[in-house]
């Protein structure tokens, strides 16, 4: 956890971190072979939040950010944990994708580290996935998540911390498989700078450090690096790894600098370090702390002064499938209108809830760049699929829900337990219904109202009367909501 | 059915009808309300199809096509039936999606109808779907099918063939509904020339001109259009809706020009051919027939004479998705070189497979427009779902189960039993692995052979020591063909 205080400099908005807190749980590694999380890291997990908790308590919601990677995207009873976990932090937890993880690891890092002319690659071993950012200045470019991190690493290729030539070749190897993928985008958009973030570089470097493994002595690496911060190279690695092997087991290991909270994760994560290294030809690496938690900080100081990533996501997936702009307009201008008239519980941020639901009409056609059949479904595909930027996954969750319940029946969500925006969809399914004539010509004067679940929807009779489809659409519509035991009502003076 | 024979004239290849086999099937009418074809209208179809393959029996296979429209796009024992069918046949059916059928239709009508300078507009309704595009000469432009046909329409609203004025204004409005989601587009785009085909739209011009409905004499009629032709206008329908209406059951109904077998879906085509002058402001339309079957027939020259649609969406598909062109070709060469060495069973048509396995190849990476993560089930997603033009349904799962399977687990496709394309996966997946490096450089000579589903890939060992991660990646590929008990080697020497 990183708490910072907002500092204006004359360069511009500042953080300055004013605390951290840090707990080792090793949450990646109490996932069980069936992707459960264990009951043994749940409850490791629960007691540090719950802690963390204490020192933030009081904050200002909107000033608070709290986000969960790779173990919780992937671990069957992730919802239950971050249920739980939100309850003991006191604020809501976000879980995000690889991509977006990347990103702020990016914008993290780009504020830690000076800059330097042209691109900068960006590397973060994590405990469950890795991820390989390059970008210039603060504006990440390529991003991608890996499935490969130290702690799953170790576990796979060094089962209860056996070492043998043999498995470290292959963890170096199966890491290699995976960075290939991407190596060839990287290696074409190519870079200035290498920056390693995160704990893992961290004690890559403190262990190279401490043992002079860069076979250069010290004064290089003070001399390159920003204080605090170290310096991988390829030589140092090889040197490690040699080190390493003269062992066959974990806890016999003797390396000055090596942490016995780091010693179980160690060899996983040197592995995918030489194959980062190999598979991008580099030969060394800064290494920087805390990217992801102070690129979170950045993301969340840009979203208050109106530099929301999401917007920018919504402007760019709106080009990309070519939308009709005018009428995802008139349908998100419509539709907010409506949930202005409707009551808000106390517990309702009802500026998000707005922007969520304009974000929904934005994209409730991006769906037709696959297919007009079905059109809903893929938008929904699209936005519960794709990566976006500066969306958590239960942003992405909850638009998902509203786009594939805009059209069509509403059977589909009556049964999701998980959807709650039921206030929303009803809003953005009236202005669907009512813009279907793509022009702001016939919109009629319509007030809608909610009274303990059932909806109110009035208009003019002279307007219905001259409307006569219009009139028909709202008909069928009171009887979807109907058949899903709703109280809906068109009410014509 | 119509069977044509190919003209080679000063104008260019003309196909000239030879014979035509029409039977009223009525497929759509024998949809139970859980989407089942029942049992009569199953036989009635598969009587009527048996007799046609009569007449077509001794055709060289490259020389047939067989399509399935709306019904055997919905009903969900389609495959069943089609199984059935194609036997009956002797030749292959193909399910087309709407849009493909959209496509076809207005192929066939502008080879009908002499054409006009600017845009025209086809309309034709079916049983169950009624398809709408505007296109230019030869050329489609807009396509849709919507869901509404005159055989569901009036099942709908004249249940039992009962008629009054309520239900047939509550058929109109409900047809316009739909034709109002798309008519923004079209009267944006405009049109010269509107041509309504098939059955519908010839019925409703016989009873037309029968009647002198369109209240100017014959004169105009045969003034305007083709001969064999007719004419639909505005007054036309309004003129039938009014003498409709005088009968509260279909079985009543006198008037001249309608057909005992249109008596009971004729209400529900009047009041969709009246939604569509509506909504889309026609005044009066010309009548062609056998649209859709006169598409298929100048498609299936097109393929014979290398203008095959399926390459041109292809290559739209490969810019809508920004895929790496090179990366898709190589994949997509070595996928069919591995092809060309394997057994060929005498029922396999190589050339189609080898082309259908580089479409793969070309549209493996469409997914990764969505997100890296995952991005095989992208790709399939899209292929699955897509409207791809010249693409039969059957098609389009084919390559979207090749798309799924070309990496990752192969377990998902090891219990799909309609799953048959093993080679071709085989061939795409070790082509896939072996261009990992995205370059033309180090590619391995490679041979492949197969034994009796079992495979073996032979390459020199003194290339494979040079290239450990490709060789672990084809140690990796060969124990998941294992894991669904294929029989896969790796043979150097």
């Amino acid at each position: 956890m990183l708490v910072a205080q907002v500092v204006n400099t004359p360069s511009g908005t500042q953080l300055r971190p004013i605390d951290t807190l840090r707990e080792t749980v090793r949450l990646a590694a109490g996932l069980t072979d069936n992707k459960l999380l264990g009951n043994d890291a749940y409850q490791r997990g629960l007691s540090a939040i719950r802690r963390f908790g204490e020192r933030i308590r009081g904050f200002d919601p909107s000033k608070v950010r709290a986000v969960a990677t790779n173990t919780l995207r992937v671990a069957k009873n992730a919802q239950n944990f971050v249920n739980d976990a939100q309850d003991a932090l006191g604020f809501p937890i976000e879980v995000i994708a690889g991509v977006e993880e990347a990103r702020l690891i990016y914008i993290g890092a780009a504020h830690e580290v000076s800059a330097v002319q042209g691109n900068r690659l960006v590397v973060d071993i994590g405990g469950g996935s890795t991820e390989l950012i390059i970008g210039k200045g603060y504006e990440p470019k390529l991003m991608e998540s890996l499935y490969i991190g130290c702690v799953s690493h170790s576990m796979r290729f060094f089962p209860r911390g056996n070492i043998d030539a043999h498995a470290f070749k292959e963890a170096e190897l199966a890491a290699r498989r995976e960075i290939q993928v991407i190596a060839g985008n990287y290696l074409k958009s190519g870079w200035k700078q290498v920056i390693g973030s995160s704990g893992t570089a961290r004690a890559l470097a403190d262990i190279i450090a401490e043992n002079n493994f860069n076979g250069q002595g010290d004064g290089l690496t003070m001399g390159r690096v920003n204080t605090g911060s170290g310096l991988i190279t390829r030589e140092g690695l090889r040197a490690m790894k040699k080190h390493l092997l003269k062992y066959e087991h974990v806890n016999d290991i003797q390396l000055g600098g090596l942490k016995d909270e780091r010693r179980g994760v160690w060899p996983g994560g040197l592995a995918i370090m030489l194959a980062v290294f190999d598979e991008l030809g580099i030969e060394s690496m800064e290494v920087t702390d805390a990217a992801l938690r102070v690129g979170v900080l950045y993301d969340l100081l840009g979203r208050s002064q109106h530099h929301d990533m999401r917007y920018v996501t919504v402007e760019q997936f709106m080009q990309r499938y070519t939308v009709d702009r005018d009428q995802a307009t008139r349908v998100g201008n419509l539709a907010a209108e409506f949930l202005d008239q409707l009551p808000k519980p106390d517990s309702e941020s009802r500026a998000e809830n707005i922007a969520l639901l304009q974000w929904a009409a934005n994209l409730h056609e991006i769906g037709l760049s696959i297919s007009h059949n079905g059109y809903h479904k893929h938008s929904a595909y699209i936005a519960g699929n794709a990566d976006m930027p500066g969306f958590s996954k239960n942003d992405q969750a909850r638009l998902a829900a509203l786009l594939i319940g805009h059209a069509g029946k509403l059977g589909k969500l009556a049964t999701n337990a998980g959807f709650h925006d039921w206030r929303m969809l009803f809003c953005l399914r009236l202005a669907q219904v009512l813009c279907r004539g793509r022009s702001d010509a016939n919109l009629p004067k319509v007030k809608v109202s909610e009274d303990d679940g059932s909806y109110l929807v009035s208009l003019s009779r002279e307007w219905a009367d001259a409307h006569p489809l219009t009139e028909f659409s709202l008909q069928k519509e009171a009887a979807e909501w109907e058949r899903i035991g709703r109280t809906y009502q068109v009410g014509l003076k």
